[in-house]
């Protein structure tokens, strides 16, 4: 798209009141905007990034099994209550409100309570199970202190997987399968490498549940690393029982400050027995079906790239959720040059990558000066940069070079067109 | 997919309480869960035909110039007592809730006001405008009666578009064409013959506003049709005045229930104004942006496409919105049989329809009579049905054929398999 059209600006400085890396640099290159404390709304360019996650977490899921669908926010107390959780001492982070005719209604913090009601009308024998089903959905959550940015919203857009099964040994199957597709979208987003499986307590009916938990010292969460296993234990499993289990040394221990990015819970029968989500064994027996709930924030794993991959000059997009696939700066000069950059932007929109995609550009072609180009394509981060000028090189045919970029390391190529065509459709 | 695989199940009667002919339909064949009178959460089968309609109307927005974002539902009370919106007597269906600090916010029902304020940050001088910008987003709306199924809910899924412009005249044009835009989303997504551009009031600040009206015998409203003109009027202008405005006669009126699928309003100032939402003219004089908002439900339009066109049997959607492209049935039979259905499976999902898309499949495999698969499908409501049976003719070359049942139309006709991957692949 032409970043003339583009309605959002970037701005010098943040709101006042907004004390996160992440928010503060979304909001500065026009990726975000704050409309109360832990409250965002996602502007073109920061849409174009929650979608390009979902994309990944969704062939996941949907890889694992998976069946996506979309529950509502608006929560009948009725169901709640049979699983204890309406109470506001019980569960404090609600927002309840009340429908024209007085019935007090909440909105859904998570969705365990509706969806194994619903499962209800559809699963009835054990031919009908095991059955994965998730959803992206704005959670609601009444947070006390909204200081993270995007990374702990009031309302934000949730991946939440739930599991039914026959029995603890399909669970765990399914469990362990998730585990490896969350390690694959971590990879995939880009953080895989300061992202540790989390050893965390696992409430009343498991001994542990797990926390994807990464690296950065924006992170609410203390964590203890054994690097040589490649796992982690968090604050309340760190104990010596725990150690034993797991079979780390504490001694060797790296400890670091981190974000949970993604969590997976057993949650066996807590919820299929009081809202009795019962099914047929082969031998006529009936039994509750045994759950699991496997969560991914969307904002927050955008806020914790953020984090985690930029730099003093702003944002450094992983090219797998990058806004766009190339930033297209046209420094104005002479007609051949501004003509050039013109034809240059008209053959990279009508490219496809080798997978079948098209090659996504933002041509920066403002009437504004350099030094302004160059600050905000490094501030809104876009992996590679190809800069026209006046001052592009000629190569041994007399042919215009451009000038390219990496956002991320800083490498400047003069390359021939054509090059700069295989280079973005290779994605390399 | 493998209807073996899907989670839901039909059903043969609809919730005692639900009293809408298009809830009724697709809660029983598996698009929809009722949680609570006007809250509905989306099955796959339903989900897929909701981002069908999306995609269709997020071509034709990006199309007029729109740019996509995703704003907050909660809302800051101060911003919509400036617009004299908060108060609960002006508007009557806020749906209103507390921060743990104990202030008040509200639900979203619409978005003039967040929006008109984040544009602040972004609208500056006349070089800013014209803008269009568009979401997909929840809206909540405490509905006092909830009896139209998923044609009035309490939460549900709109694109609102919001325009901004520099006057009327700039403002008119693009109206218009946003006017355009809509009647080929309703033409595209199968409703068009029964849509009527309808005049409306147009409250303070311009004399008419239009409403996009199906005619259906479930519907909510009333309109007076101009059949030759293509033109209706609704209840509220229905007076001599407006029809020597319009130029319409009453006598030649056919009146009708209809259902609103679409509404678009010029807003002039009424929200810049209040919210100081200005911009400096090429004089240099500050004014306020003229704006004007577009709104089409997108639950209340699958619904409206029930309304408009299931039969006694069940759903009957248009190829454009339909969940997937066909629906091959097995009439489970000999091995030799049941085999044949599963490479005419396996060839269908390799093919690409003549625009790249794949062709969405869904294979009924379930060990069940023919009759409850025949009865499914019908309910369920796939276009394009392929069984294969034991009874299947033979061609001239020995060559086993599948027969193909229109959905719409009820036509029966045997084809090879090769003539069946044609006719998905040209989706005639």
């Amino acid at each position: 798209m032409r970043q003339s059209t583009l309605f959002t600006k970037t701005r010098r400085e943040a709101p006042k009141d907004e004390v996160s890396k992440n928010a503060q640099l979304l909001i500065r290159a026009g990726f975000v905007h704050k409309d109360m404390a832990g409250v965002y709304s996602f502007l073109p360019l920061g849409l174009r990034v929650i979608e390009k996650i979902k994309t990944i977490i969704r062939d996941e899921m949907n890889g694992i099994g998976g069946q996506e669908l979309s529950l509502a926010s608006l929560q009948d107390s009725q169901v709640w209550k049979k699983t204890d959780r309406w109470d506001d001492v019980k569960v404090d982070n609600w927002f309840k409100t009340k429908l024209a005719n007085d019935t007090e209604v909440g909105l859904g913090f998570t969705h365990e309570e509706p969806l194994t009601l619903l499962m209800k009308d559809h699963i009835a024998s054990f031919r009908d199970l095991p059955k994965y089903v998730y959803q992206f959905q704005t959670k609601f959550r009444n947070e006390k202190r909204a200081k993270s940015g995007i990374m702990r919203g009031r309302e934000f857009l949730m991946k939440d997987l739930y599991s039914f099964s026959k029995d603890e040994h399909e669970h765990g199957e399914f469990y362990d399968k998730c585990k490896d597709a969350y390690m694959r979208i971590f990879d995939k987003v880009g953080i895989g490498h300061l992202t540790y499986i989390t050893f965390a307590s696992g409430g009343t009916f498991a001994k542990f549940s797990h926390e994807f938990q990464m690296v950065t010292d924006a992170g609410e969460d203390t964590i203890y690393i054994d690097e040589e296993k490649g796992i982690a234990l968090n604050e309340e499993v760190n104990n010596q029982e725990v150690h034993a289990i797991v079979g780390v040394n504490p001694d060797k221990f790296k400890t670091a400050k981190a974000v949970e990015v993604g969590n997976i819970f057993t949650l066996s029968t807590k919820f299929s027995e009081p809202l009795e989500l019962n099914f047929t064994d082969e031998s006529g027996k009936n039994n509750p079906v045994f759950m699991g709930s496997y969560g991914i924030g969307v904002p927050r794993l955008m806020g914790a790239i953020v984090e985690a991959l930029s730099d003093d000059k702003g944002i450094v997009w992983p090219k797998s959720v990058a806004p766009f696939d190339v930033h297209l700066v046209l420094v104005n000069g002479s007609d051949e040059t501004n003509a050039r950059a013109e034809s240059i932007y008209k053959k990279l929109v009508e490219q496809k990558t080798k997978t079948g995609q098209n090659i996504e550009v933002i041509f920066d072609d403002r009437d504004a000066r350099a030094g302004e180009k160059f600050g905000d394509s490094d501030l809104i981060g876009i992996p590679t940069r190809v800069v026209i000028s006046d001052k592009n090189k000629q190569g041994a045919d007399g042919e215009y070079l451009v000038e390219v970029k990496d956002r991320a390391t800083g490498e400047v190529q003069d390359m021939t067109v054509d090059e700069l065509v295989e280079k973005l459709k290779t994605n390399v």
